[in-house]
């Protein structure tokens, strides 16, 4: 078993905000992170897959090929997007790290699986202090 | 001569958009970054001072006090906001890195002059592939 | 189960040194490391933390507590200071990466799980090329 | 159980090809890194061990040694080579970053082990955006 | 006066290596760069444009023209090839990183000129320690 | 006219004190820097030289040689030193990073002059926030 990784990044607004709270309330919870207007960051995606290398070629998984599902399934969407607005695989949920690897996660694993690989994680970095791993339950 | 850098981090949402121009025509000079619902970035700013050593400290700058201009005159004013709505210093501005970067050596030179000392360079890394450098005119 | 991790900095001083040995003794075994006037480092800890992500908040743990938490346990003590001689957890113990990285884990393992959360991963970098991993036995 | 982790680096040239392929089939599957007359990277590897601290010198294990046997057995034979034509330990062995990774294993696993530690894992960078972690089966 | 900088990357092979001298010469100056069968890097390119934000649109030059413009006259050409044996703005000269920086320089300064902006400087990296900046004289 | 630079690393040991100040004092102007126990940095040292590339190897100076004299003047007096007790060319002076930068200039101008090159600039990291430039004067 071998484990491959490909980064990707993406920019995009996002803010931590629940519309049954007051604003009060969200800036007691969220901080600055619920500023109305919003903020943003620039993130970093790193999507893990994993199986045995195939004989001829060398490869757990063409990473030409994860390169494009990831970019399809998930960059188009997010980039230079609104995560609270704009994506649809995001809609009515929290976009904290945390919901947002999760959906990213549920975004691609199929794909992956389809072309014959394993999904093994999903990092996703907000800042560089800031980090998320989810694997997949 | 001693050149001194501080560096410091905001993360901001903005969007390039002329409000007198069509969306079409914002979206081809723009791109995407004119998506009307906004995007952001994980801003890195980096601030240079130039002098002498004071022979006493061996310090051109304090960098506690170059690091409490910063956040006073810009980073409380920019991180986690919204660089068209929320930043005094950018209304009726366009938050291009370039007019960006400009806007941060205005608030912040005379305030590093007062404390005697000359502001050499304001450095803004909007991404790791894009970054800004101003030198005062 | 989603792994969140936080990432603090702090700069130290020390020695890797052995009072019951000779000076030669403590040279052949570490070097450089044991130079009896104390060298430092940058180090860059990373926790990480694992739970479900709250409904409500999106949060596996609010990272402005996990934050606190490690700045009063761990920052607050050791950064700007000298392992071998300031350090309250770290007296009587040979200041390692290793060491360091495990006593860290113990400074904080309770204070997050009486948050609510658990511990799952100390990581520490002493230099660029060496850092150690430590999951709790 | 603690792990402990060495960063190394080299510069090699590679191709993807197999020779009993066309050009052609070698291009479509292969891509650019298919170019007969070679491309190269500046490789990253990460070797992990792990095992119980030393209670003398608080090592897991000293990377003064596990650095020795990296360069002994890894660097010197592939830096500033070309890993189709130099490199004993990847003849007859398509050069992917999975190959090089498991062979970097297979390289060191043994003398590791005689030493009284316990390789890990392998992690192999070939760019910013592609690596490879491989844990011995 | 605004300088703008834009950051590609290519990953290359070369050798450092004159035929009319013996190996045992080129050895000796050129040490294991001059390995006859290439070695490789993943170069990073900044490539810094200077002039006056433009009133209308916040810009000094539009990075999606200036990333086109290094694309097509260098990436395109160098990226996962041979220094020595592949490009055309290379033949006959020694592939050092000065040499190619300038011959970087030579390959867009009049495409950026006829833009209507001004090439500043070319800044390549061959290694993280290893780097080379050009002004144009 | 080209500018090269390499890249050094030292671990080194300091703190901001002035003997003929009360320790109120020292910790008045120099905060945590003059705990007595001294702290520590990762350094990071970058010396840029410059001139024109040699028309038979490309090189503006060859950076092994370059590589040679920051390891012989500079990195084996600082690495795992202390830089207030432990350094010939720091004695009786403050070690800012402002003076270190200066006193490395001057441990290694003279040499790379008599090699037939020039020292264009030393810089000097001491955190990935701080960092000093000199250029001679």
């Amino acid at each position: 078993m071998i484990f491959v990784t490909r980064k990707e990044r993406f920019n995009a607004a996002h803010k931590l905000f629940k519309p049954e709270w007051s604003e009060e309330e969200n800036l007691r919870v969220f901080g600055k992170c619920s500023n109305p207007n919003w903020h943003g960051h620039n993130y970093e995606l790193y999507v893990t897959v994993k199986g045995p290398a195939d004989p001829s070629t060398g490869f757990v998984m063409d990473l030409k090929k994860l390169s494009a599902i990831i970019k399809s399934k998930v960059i188009e969407k997010v980039d230079h997007k609104n995560l609270n607005l704009d994506v649809d695989f995001m809609k009515n949920k929290m976009p904290s790290t945390e919901i947002l690897a999760v959906a990213i996660w549920e975004q691609i694993e199929s794909e992956i699986r389809t072309s014959g690989c394993t999904l093994h994680c999903v990092k996703l970095y907000e800042t560089e202090n800031n980090f998320v791993e989810y694997y997949g339950n």
